[in-house]
């Protein structure tokens, strides 16, 4: 659930999404593209949740934006954004940020 | 659940949490502490999701670090920060960042 990121600064991306409806083929897709994420350069980990009312929030956490932009690239997870953009998500948002300070218990 | 964010750059607080347990007491503070964050000087927003497991990612939005900092700093919210890290949260991250960029659908 929580991610191991390394010291500072590293990036963040925030992706909000509200889901059309929930469906088998975007679960397996979803899983497929956090394996796939995990393998690119600078991935650093990954946190998810998603409510039952379809709304869910994922940040995945980057070296740097050059990492950012080879996950973006990535032809398979391009052919996810495109059938995510068009049939699984009502709505999104991605924020691209720098992670400044980090503190927990 | 999207928070309408202005023009860049703002700032995002990236609080991941795993609760001891969901409790009556939990949902009520949590619930006056988003309304309390509301009013906060430089607050522009916030997005939060918990799945079944305990497992919650909630992301608010600021001007800037010092509106990230006045939050932190009142009374009502010191106290909830005080009995979260003592009693509700078995676990929890902050991170806070600069966002450099968005888009969204």
């Amino acid at each position: 659930m929580f991610s191991k990121t390394p010291p500072l600064p590293y990036y963040a991306v925030i992706f909000s999404s509200r889901l059309s409806s929930e469906s088998e083929a975007y679960r397996e897709m979803a899983d497929k593209m956090a394996q796939l994420a995990a393998l690119q350069p600078g991935f650093l980990g990954c946190e998810s949740v998603r409510g039952e009312n379809g709304f869910g929030i994922t940040v995945s956490y980057w070296s740097d934006e050059k990492a950012i932009a080879g996950w973006k690239a990535n032809a398979e997870h391009r052919i996810a954004q495109e059938i995510g953009k068009r049939s699984w998500y009502e709505h999104y948002e991605i924020r691209i940020a720098k992670v400044e300070r980090a503190y927990g218990k």
